[in-house]
């Protein structure tokens, strides 16, 4: 598992298969799990439904769905009342409330938790305004902070996460650390799953936001089933998450997808034009105002905002376009607040693709929404959790 | 599995599932895969190893084994002489000539088949040169003459031919229809691996050759163990193939890698100053031999010779920062021709590249050499024939 902090989350899985008497145990082990999966993806269902599910016998599902029940991930739900003569068939369903995961998307200026159960239903979400130019220490203790939040206002106890990701924007290293952040230039080398990691109990993943909001964007929106997928998060940065082949691509180093050094100067300028300064005095708000009234002079067709948006989708084009070539998307999405001008951008990209690029990939807005960072990171809490649960089914059986 | 036309090669796996009785003949079935895939591994092997290796009882690898050797694909070693008392333990191996596959090279110019048993070993090579002008069926024909030349010289029966994979330039579709080739132009829409499918009764599949090379590379070459690696594979024309994340990545329509499009026109100046003309009336050979004094110029330091190596490395690097910007690979490969010229260009990418990319590769020359692209289609066919033979062992319980 990439990015993980924490205890570890794979290697009990591989060490239950010893040599004396370990294929039983690996056996019963693969049933377990092979239950729970298939519990996990249906509603409640019978031993027979279950059978029928995994390919298992009666018993050995019987035996396998008894040891999930023990060990709080399944639960017996009443017998369905109805005409049948004899005793009902029991029915049991999966306890998503048995764990909880945390997803955190840490922006310069937002902090937004999300807490899940673990079939992915929101529990409860916490958000905080911050300075942009808060110190590490100052920031990691509001990070916390809207982790306890979401716990204490949904009554959930800490013991239960079984995962936490944090998206933030730049380059992170495999172990957690970032490594490059022009948006939270605070932040650079400072071990972040690390020092998160030291208020839970459990793996403490960092990935880079615009990776997660591609994750979101294929499990809730507008990117479902599709397996190569580039995602443009541009809000008053852009950054550029990759799945390649159904998996987030996050290159040797953690640096996929920082195109935007293609042709830094160029992109620099159209780029601030449109959005103003990454990082700078002003507050998200009024940024963010400027940058409507820009839009809505262009589409009043007002020459010079004409003029800003035409640039910065053509320098934005030759992005995509390198990007294209490289790894033949099936999809772009256009994510972050600039989504909301997808009528704009949208056409003026697709041309400039279509120029250059012999399989132009399809080009779309994101409809996921403001949510997108954190959601991503529920999801990839999700798995680390899945994983974990592996694990603890592994150390019982 | 991609780009695969033939019998299916899966599919059978999954459905020995059946819901009724279906659990045991899974198991059975999975156990068998285990030690088939344990034999293949290790050498010679007792019983007791492969209970070791697999984690699975005696008993059951014992009945596993017997089923593996009625079936072919293990066989019983003479057991070791030596001091002990009582019967000496069985040995059993694989049986690595118990199949074979064929991996095919068609350029241009020349058409290479490799034939390999199923532990990789190379049974026999043939080879053909070919006019660059040849129409699709004739080119074809060479093919087939070249894959049953390996085949009759090295005796071996084409029933055991288990895949058959080819390597050629362009972008492939998913069928194995070869969608664009400026190099073999002929070959545009030329569903290439339902033609030669007609020849095998296995699976046949067809893969862009600068891809075929990167597996290549990675089995066999400088790339070892590297899970994101960019390979140049450049002879009169240039490929690129992406292995991400440990897979060869093609993209969502075969077209990734197609990165000579960025800068087109410049591109294709600065690589006819330097390569020649990619198709063209002129020979391999002769072509070959401009390009060799021009390097030998380059290497002695006269001007315009040196001038031509510069811009050629000045776009090529453009491509090759694009692409690491987008993927962030740990490895970039310089293979084909080019290769032997690596002290002239390896310096100069590595400045450009270290100039423009927050994390630079690092850059090596293949060290597999012209077969490489015939010994990626031979890898590509072994993943196919263990399928097949996971198919077959399913089929079998």
């Amino acid at each position: 598992m990439l990015y993980d902090h924490g205890r570890p989350v794979k290697g009990e899985f591989v060490s239950t298969a010893q040599p004396e008497g370990g294929g039983q145990s690996l056996l019963r082990l693969i049933n377990s799990v092979a239950v729970l999966s298939a519990l996990r993806e249906s509603g409640p269902a019978t031993l027979t439904d279950l059978a029928r599910a995994t390919g298992l016998s009666r018993p050995t599902v019987e035996a396998a769905v008894d040891e999930l029940v023990e060990q709080g991930w399944a639960a017996e739900h009443e017998p369905r009342g109805g005409r049948r003569v004899g005793r009902p068939a029991r029915r049991f369903a999966f306890r998503a409330d048995s764990g909880h995961v945390l997803g955190i998307d840490v922006g310069a200026h937002r902090v937004l938790g999300v807490l899940s159960e673990l079939d992915g239903t929101t529990v409860r979400t916490a958000e905080a305004r911050v300075d942009p130019h808060l110190d590490p220490e100052a920031r990691l203790a509001e990070v916390r902070d809207v982790a306890t939040r979401c716990l204490t206002a949904a009554g959930v106890d800490r013991s239960t996460v079984m995962a936490v990701a944090v998206g933030c924007p730049g380059i992170i290293a495999p172990d957690g650390t970032v490594t490059l952040s022009t948006v939270i230039p605070g932040w650079v080398d400072f071990p972040l799953a690390r020092k998160l990691a030291r208020s839970f109990a459990c793996p403490v993943l960092v990935d880079n936001d615009a990776n997660l909001a591609a994750l979101a964007e294929r499990d809730y929106g507008i990117a479902r089933d599709v397996d190569d997928l580039i995602h443009l998060l541009i809000g008053r940065r852009i950054g550029v998450g990759l799945v390649l082949g159904g998996r987030v691509h996050r290159g040797y180093g953690g640096a996929a997808g920082e195109i935007g050094l293609l042709d830094f100067t160029t992109w620099e300028q159209s780029r601030q034009l449109l959005l103003g300064p990454a990082t700078g005095d002003t507050t998200a708000a009024r940024d963010h105002e400027v940058t409507e009234r820009l839009l809505q002079r262009a589409r009043a067709g007002e020459p010079d905002a004409v003029g800003i948006v035409d640039e910065f989708c053509a320098v934005l084009a030759r992005q995509a376009i390198a990007m294209t070539l490289t790894v033949d998307p099936q999809l772009i999405v256009l994510g972050g607040g600039l989504a909301d001008a997808a009528d704009l951008l949208l056409p003026r990209l697709r041309e400039h693709i279509a120029e250059r690029c012999v399989r132009p990939p399809e080009l779309a807005a994101s409809t996921v929404g403001p949510e997108a960072v954190a959601l991503g990171a529920v999801r990839l809490a999700l798995g680390a959790a899945d994983e974990a649960l592996r694990q603890q089914a592994g150390a019982r059986t």
